[in-house]
């Protein structure tokens, strides 16, 4: 059995384990660790040791839909807590086809190769219904799931896309303890799901392939004002006329947005995932925002105010979960809206009928 | 006593009343109906049948915080929705002198010379401190407040922009029953107001002068992508090339935004309130956007769309503020957020903790 073979028979859930230590007695012991129940201490000391295994049972737990599960997950967040937030959290979104796993791919394995540890992961709120497109196809990524400086793991699922976020959110929490100091987080953008990532990282990068001229039509509302930059990837051979074409025109749509609260102004720029030219300007770019903002002290100040953001998402979330799981508002709601609809009750009206419903 | 005095004596609540029925007789009658008791069912007649004064009334009681008021005013509102709806919603804003209210004045004077019936509201949540800025000074709208086909309405007081919003939502209900077959709704645009405004209307215009060839440097977010048309105000004199050049730019930079779900391209024109130059085809401008609208089916989809989002928009602002305003979050809630704030527990922890001292 060869190396490799002994890597693909490892369940994905247990992340990307290093080859070398991958000897047949490493992968007993792994075996027998997945089956004991491992306590929350020993996950925490794991985890900030840098064992993948853990950081992967870590975020299987918080994944777990299972209510006894939550206490040990919250007890392993905050554990881990005072040994995160040390990385740069990067998101990436573009449609499918415009060769997503083959940029991270490229992208990730130049961090690695200067030394760099990655952590990639996603945000689907789609996986459940397509079993994880997202990062789920590691063939695309052949280099890069062999890389022991990389973690990857596909999306969580989940019935709503805050549940997906939150679970990706403090994954994000777990690989930072672990010692990844650059986490990637991408996303198709299904849904809202570009603004949960965008209010989870500290640069968004938007990545594009050109086209017939008509690059700026059919970009989803708000994802432009939201990117630091804009990547044109395949720009090789053939294309890459069209990718320079591509760049002037995005460079001067952004130039037409207000200014950002970070004061950034969002670069453009071309690459290919194939020969690799532009692959270094990207981080580049990257590392002249970091420097940029931490200089200006938005960098911190954008965390706190995720931070603060994502308690107040999660509250609302929940308050309105409560209000629409609520068996008689279940009952109540269609008929109510169907009024409201057709302007026999005023919304308002509708609203409070609900409410006092809900409060009975 | 000129009949203008008259006018200016009687109460700015009390709305703007007919010259020609403002006789000594009809003034008192309207004192009498000021300090009586009148009912619901009265109210409701009353504005059915045109009268301003029960309309002004019945707004002032939709305004009213006192909570013995609230039934009434819903009484009210529920009795005039099967009357309302039969309107053209139009909603302004732009920034403060860009000439809102001589654009209103002009605008309005023109759909009351052609027969409309024109009720003129605002979304203005800063109002409250400001005591009323957006049509308070009503000086600006010489002509139209003495219009007997318009009716002015300075925006509600409050302290959220929720509140005030939906003030303002309901306002409309009684326009329209009372009559009023075009709506403008003006706002400056602080906080979400646009947003707001943008969700009660059915077409949103967007008031511009010519600048120094930056126009659209300082737009806020967001708001280009909701204008139907922008208009490019005080286009006379010496500032008709620079409008003119400024029409072109707006024109460019709308091409690049994704195509409405109204499948509406949205318009830029140049206007003058003063020589009254292209007042007429902003008109023109909203009617082709009707006609467009309602032969796709959108508008009705909207505007049942709206009346949901209405409803859900008010069951959650009524969720969040059972919770910020509980005694025990108001006590705890600083010190939580500081906690985040500070990665000293996570985000989803200080929820979770805020969450189960509201259920207590």
């Amino acid at each position: 059995m060869s190396k490799n073979n002994k890597i693909s028979a490892l369940s994905e859930k247990d992340g990307i384990i290093k080859p070398e230590i991958v000897s047949s007695q490493v992968a007993k012991h792994i075996q027998a660790f997945r089956k004991q129940e491992v306590s929350a201490a020993e996950l925490i000391e794991k985890i900030i040791l840098g064992d993948r295994v853990a950081l992967s049972r870590a975020i299987t737990l918080i994944e777990s839909t299972n209510p006894i599960h939550f206490e040990k997950a919250n007890e392993v967040i905050n554990g881990c807590l005072p040994y995160a937030n040390q990385s740069v959290r990067i998101g990436i979104t573009g449609v499918p086809g415009v060769g997503k796993s083959t940029f991270i791919e490229a992208f990730g394995t130049h961090l690695t190769s200067i030394g760099k540890k990655v952590a990639v992961l996603a945000v689907d709120p789609s996986s459940t219904l397509s079993h994880g497109s997202i990062l789920g196809d590691k063939t695309r990524m052949e280099e890069l799931v062999k890389d022991e400086l990389a973690f990857i793991r596909p999306s969580a699922s989940g019935e709503s896309l805050g549940g997906v976020a939150r679970k990706t959110r403090e994954a994000i929490i777990l690989c930072e303890a672990c010692g990844f100091d650059t986490i990637i987080i991408e996303t198709v953008g299904v849904g809202q799901s570009e603004t949960a990532v965008h209010s989870m990282v500290d640069f968004f990068l938007l990545l594009k392939i050109s086209g017939a001229g008509d690059e700026l039509q059919g970009i989803k509302r708000g994802i432009m004002e939201m990117a630091d930059a804009v990547v044109i990837n395949k720009a090789d051979g053939d294309n890459i006329q069209k990718a320079k074409m591509a760049q002037i025109e995005f460079n001067r749509a952004l130039h037409l947005f207000p200014i950002k609260d970070s004061d950034w102004q969002p670069k453009v720029t071309t690459c290919s995932s194939h020969t690799l030219d532009g692959i270094t300007e990207v981080y580049e770019i990257i590392l002249e925002y970091i420097s940029q903002t931490t200089q200006s002290g938005y960098f911190n100040s954008n965390r706190e105010a995720q931070n603060q953001y994502w308690m107040m998402e999660t509250i609302n979330e929940q308050l309105k979960n409560s209000f629409y799981q609520h068996p008689e508002i279940i009952k109540e709601l269609e008929s109510v809206k169907k009024q409201v609809v057709q302007h026999k009750i005023s919304p308002f009206l509708g609203a409070k009928h609900l409410l006092e419903l809900f409060k009975k």
